[in-house]
């Protein structure tokens, strides 16, 4: 069978909980056999604001992507492209992803169905999944994985929650509880101690995989 | 200071979870002082489903409610019309609420905007909060609260989440956890454990009758 | 290629919109070939809440089941256990998919993951797409798909929303507006004059049977 | 009476739909009276990522803020201390708010309930409410505005939708469509021409200003 690549995007601008959390599961999607991943994590990138000029849209300009910026985004390009499926994780903030990963997925604008060229509708069909972890138990994890959930649509993704091991059953993606000790934790591998968070990256990692390979026989 | 009313609703079939929050949700909010609470439990209630006649929103049947059902609706209403703070309290089912207290929302057509006669926009101002506990974590306590929460501001309630105090932080509302110990629990009194959820009970009864006092005044 | 058999649920007490809808999208499917598709008005069906009492997870039921009621749900967990993508059509009451709705889909619990029996996560891996319909724009339509969404979640199916068609791009699903000529209508036809919502229901009955087709070759 | 401040923030890089509709929204809350009413423009901002150091929470830094940037920031945050209310505006980009609204929302961290000193649960009680806008119809308006009202919970603040007029009810709050016209206008002008858009907007403005006039009084 065909390798096929997986891509983790850790939004956090830390070493942490969503990393830890994503490095698990992309372990676990490799382990499932013909699957390649590789990982961005945003603390070592930079990548500046979409600006809105629509700009990447433009017919003229066909699938050469932001003619704007030029940074980070060209190899994450390059990634998004390759993949078949996309884990993202990111630590909650304020109710949703970080504003560093907000800034990827706002970027991402010439790959959608609006552009003329070879990036159009780029990701479609592409598995999606997410990973979130907050400082509180109910701190905004599923609002956030529904943001990503949201993207994910937009892209005209497929996009695969958990399942289908009983337990955990955190339904929507894996969600993780780096204050399970301490609520307020600034221990950067506090998330270990969370066995629900921990065992539920480990399945999103095998779901994907197992959807990848369903969906790119 | 005048009395002030805060109802509590609880959309479970089952004694148990819901139920104990929601009871100490309502305790707590008493404890505030010039705080009276009602209950009500929809295990004890029979209500017919909304058929989507519209007809309570013509204006010739003014304000006077279902004209096709009386049921359980006739006094819950009653209970609506009178109170100042609503509390809702629910299992998650398959994500959401309770089909049972779907039901009722539902029915609280003719409570809404589009109604002529004295009922029109009666829930307008009043303070709403949600309590939501699942047998898992991350098992869609956030989307029953957010589901919820539109319900509130379908009839132009004013929300409150959770607050001020710092823990728990599970902000949308009171989330809880009732598989805390054994996720298929069948022990009606499981959630008694999940000290997370307990404590954003009371801290939400507290919130909404803080602000039923501000708004009410 | 084997026939895939895509069923659409209505969750309307009443004809119009949401079944509009959901014919046109099945109608869509079926013209991509290989696709069959089945319908369930809810109008038309009878089913009991669920009682919570998890009886229908107990080993000893294995995969039979429904413990307290016979009703109109039989016949829907058969079509459930067959199909291979499922499309569910909802007004918007109060901001989420109609109670009617909710019932059926709170008597999907012996079709977990948490059950014995061959019944066991019989939806997992089948696509699932939502349509909602509300009489004003912004009413809800998002919210009732995001609902959608996470009963689908629940149950490890594979999500899809619209796309790859430009226009219109309302990602999560179908979401149409039967007020877009008189806000209140009782005219169970109006929404045929709502051109995004009925171009986004045939792009989603074209979604689904892609995906179907995808997933199960 | 007292005067009331209500401060706005646009979220857009660009001149355009968000502005437009908070510039009205504002108006119809300074046209209720006792009410001034300040705006930020993001785009004339700069702003640096949180980088989720927590300093701002330490008990020794009592209230000062983030230790880490200077910026616009500071002055934002002495507007988020003086205010009220809060409109927050926003294009939907990817589902959701700009990442540059969504950086400010994360540089709040020093408000919030955690902090020791005078900046502890800063923007408790005061309302909240949201303006999307959005090139495609049903294009994440609903889940870009619970992004906001999230935030807002996160802060313990109260949240709005609008109301009590009939027409156009979006509930959760102002839901634009720059697209109307032209589903992918460069027309920075476009949503003049959403008269539910432009109504809706008018609504939230003087539902925030009533929601503050019953809060602080």
């Amino acid at each position: 069978m065909t390798e096929r690549l997986i891509v983790g995007i850790c939004g956090s601008p830390r070493k942490g909980g969503a990393e830890i959390l994503l490095r698990r599961a992309l372990a676990e999607a490799e382990n499932r056999g013909s699957i390649t991943t590789k990982i961005v994590l945003l603390r070592q990138e930079k990548i500046s604001y979409c600006s809105g000029c629509l700009e990447c849209s433009d017919p003229v300009e066909q699938g050469s992507g932001c003619q704007v910026h030029s940074d980070s985004m060209d190899k994450i390009v390059d990634l998004l492209l390759e993949c078949h499926g996309l884990i993202m994780a990111t630590p909650v903030y304020l109710g949703g992803p970080t504003a560093q990963l907000k800034t990827l997925m706002d970027r991402t604008e010439p790959l959608l169905r609006y552009v003329a060229g070879p990036w159009k509708s780029a990701m479609r069909n592409k598995i999606g999944a997410g990973i979130a972890v907050g400082g509180n138990r109910g701190g905004g994890q599923e609002a956030t994985l529904q943001a990503l959930h949201h993207f994910f649509f937009v892209h005209d993704m497929v996009v695969v929650g958990t399942g289908p091991e009983e337990w955990p059953g955190c339904y929507l993606g894996t969600s993780a509880w780096s204050g399970i000790m301490d609520y307020r934790s600034e221990d950067l591998e506090a998330v270990r101690h969370d066995q629900v968070g921990m065992r539920a990256a480990a399945i999103i990692g095998r779901r994907v995989a197992e959807a990848v390979g369903r969906m790119f026989r």
